[in-house]
């Protein structure tokens, strides 16, 4: 028989977690420590890719998933079968629901090596097994945020769409073009990501359009019918001069559009607007949508590109599909309740314990480095930081278990695009630059007094 | 307000769905085309990141979410609000469900290029909706089940654990858990994978867990006590030769495996079976799990590391996140029923006209092509071709819209891992050479008579 599918009404999001999350809990629960409390840390070492600033995505998704991440009937029954933790976890499990607190970046916010993105606190029950779920929203979405940040940089005034998700699992499709449009993408194609987070819808005809219908007239001519003359064209399928002619002659010169999806693209983009002049089609945009990237995106900058739909790349983080991030125990209390900070020192994974408060430091609307102030305890590090021209960058996510609904939903989605483009301009114009290099700011750590 | 979860109870799998395909749709239901049968074939025009086969994944997956692909009240309101299509469309869809056939390659079986990998009959209307969530779900799972039979392929004997999940969206984590188990890893961390799969799960604890502890000996002593001593201790928190002495201090000679995740592995294996050994801990195994892929992998065949977990490349297709199929009509009854085959010309993007059928030649056991008859028409295939030694490569996985549920949930998977290492062990030896280079066996065409 088959299993109802995954992600049906049935599911919670509490089993998108890695085993060893419940083994821990378990023996926790059975020598004491489940209790006590504890700082956990969502950051990145480094930037993956030699990517000059990082954008955090995912925030408002993990706050959703987070409500949800219940054990049902079915998860313990699962966990039961299966022997995986003993009778009084299971009972714990049972009544589980986070009732911690979360601060952390506000989404669309950029991020640097160390930047504590996400502090949980709670006991180490409640905190321990939202690892998996919390990286593994924050990685992914924030890979293809980052990616699309520097895609639209490279794009300037022109529309960039989302159009990747038949190169990206099916949910995870979803989640990349809500984190596109949070760093400056204006549209995707995927019906779902407008549905669920609002964003707007893009899409006219595919090759296989023309390969329907007997000629590519035909095609031309149902497609206007349908759609009006404001619709784009696909004119490669067969010749793409050819395609251009007809498309005009067809649509006359009030075409909306035309699409070219193959070929050199700055010499085919040339030729095509010539064409299209020629033809009096002055008006006539051209998008193009073949393997783009941030690098031929930029490359086609002097191109007469009216529009850019950016598949593979975007949802595959443009070389770099995982931010890295990790999940850390930075502070626990010890047997008496005293507060510790806590830290591994594996080979070239090490941790820095302390809880952490971040600042960007501006010079004249600049940012000039990533302050991050370190304390064993708790209460200095609200007046750690003297810099006469630093911006706090955390924000209190969840009180309580209770998410921020100002984070959540359509709400937040268009909240963190607008704190995204707010804060891109406060970036030195080095980051902009596409090459790999070091970090656009640099990490700065104090020791809060 | 927050909308409904994506995936919950309410969603149908319908909106994981490009705009344009809805748009087409509307466009034919007005031009009469929408009823013209049609083949669409999904294929990889070539292997990503010069990998010398590719292995099918997530066809499973595909039939169960094809037949959840319907478009109720919700779907529809969002299409009708949105005003994507018209008010027939919208007719049509309330009542559709795919009535087609599918054909296509077992799930675990090698592909290569041009390899008709899915071949979908149906009316356009109902054949093209499913294009994107049909790439979405195998161009993952593909991307990930080939990078793993490279993984399981270094590895030989030795088991490989899955535990990227934190490195991936957080369902592309559960269908990457599933993939890899179908090339050959043995067990996952993801518990969601456990549940929805029948894959073996497996776990202990992280580096929280001694740093939850005020000493590295209380962390390992209560994990021997909730786990047993045939566990796996962690042992790179702090020192790792000091680690293993407090490992083996604790848990006696018997432990059953001590974990690596960090420094110079082949270096720091060697170093601690020597001391492990000297401690009398002969039995106790090795796990290394720091970054590693398939080159990783290989360089420690001669280390005495005895089981592998995987993560980050892993996920994330050790640099090919996704496998590049695409979806392409190739044949289509014309105005007076006929069949005729079709083909676009895009420059790098031509797709090849026609129905297919496939078949591995082989000599003495051993794969020498990938045989591929075409033809304009449909009868003549099951004959074309003559070869002594051929495997026919398709199987009927969808009739009449029904799947087969022999490929279907749990069972699915279990066939579809043994039918891969199945044919694993058709592929000549240069196949599994880790190296760039192009595919082990040639594509050839032949014109069915």
């Amino acid at each position: 028989m088959s299993p109802a599918p995954e992600g049906s009404a049935s599911r919670s999001t509490a089993l998108h977690t890695d085993r060893y999350e419940l083994t821990m809990l378990d023996a926790a629960l059975r020598d004491g420590t489940a209790g006590r409390r504890c700082v956990f840390e969502l950051f990145g070492r480094r930037l993956p890719g030699g990517r000059r600033f990082g954008v955090v995505a995912g925030t408002g998704r993990l706050l959703d998933l987070i409500r949800d991440f219940r054990f049902g009937d079915d998860e313990l029954r699962f966990l039961r079968d299966e022997r995986m933790v003993d009778a009084s976890t299971l009972a714990f499990l049972e009544e589980y629901r986070f009732t911690g607190s979360i601060a952390g970046y506000r989404e669309g916010e950029l991020y640097f090596p160390g930047s504590p993105i996400l502090t949980i606190e709670g006991t180490f029950a409640e905190a321990v097994v939202l690892e998996t779920l919390g990286l593994s929203v924050l990685n992914h979405d924030s890979a293809i945020a980052t990616a699309a940040a520097r895609m639209s940089i490279a794009a300037g005034d022109r529309p960039l769409a989302e159009m990747g998700s038949r190169r990206a699992g099916e949910h995870s499709a979803v989640a990349a073009a809500r984190a596109a449009y949070i760093a400056g993408f204006g549209a995707t194609s995927n019906l779902e990501a407008g549905r669920t987070w609002g964003i707007p819808t893009m899409g006219t005809a595919a090759h296989a359009w023309t390969l329907l219908h007997d000629t590519e007239e035909e095609a031309f001519r149902a497609q206007i019918d349908a759609l009006g003359v404001g619709t784009t064209l696909l004119v490669d399928t067969y010749d793409t001069a050819r395609g251009v002619e007809t498309a005009i002659r067809v649509a006359g010169t009030e075409l909306g559009g035309v699409r070219i999806d193959s070929g050199d693209l700055p010499i085919v983009a040339a030729q095509v607007r010539a064409q299209l002049d020629e033809l009096g089609a002055t008006g006539t945009r051209i998008t193009v949508t073949s393997d783009l990237d941030e690098f031929a995106i930029a490359a086609l900058a002097a191109s007469p590109v009216d529009s850019y739909g950016v598949g593979t790349s975007l949802v595959t983080g443009s070389g770099s599909p995982t931010a890295g991030m990790v999940y850390k125990l930075v502070a626990r209390q010890d047997a008496t309740g005293g507060w510790v900070a806590v830290e591994k020192a594996s080979v070239d994974k090490s941790s820095k314990g302390g809880r952490k408060a971040a600042f960007r430091t501006l010079d004249e609307g600049t940012a000039t480095s990533e302050l991050i102030a370190v304390s064993d305890g708790f209460e200095e590090l609200e007046t750690a930081v003297t810099h006469p021209d630093a911006r706090a960058l955390q924000v209190p996510l969840v009180a309580e278990g209770e998410p921020d609904a100002a984070y959540l939903g359509r709400e937040g989605v268009a909240a963190a695009r607008q704190h995204h483009a707010r804060v891109l301009e406060e970036l030195p114009v080095r980051a902009l630059a596409l090459s790999r290099s070091d970090p656009a700011i640099p990490t700065v750590y104090i020791e809060a007094v």
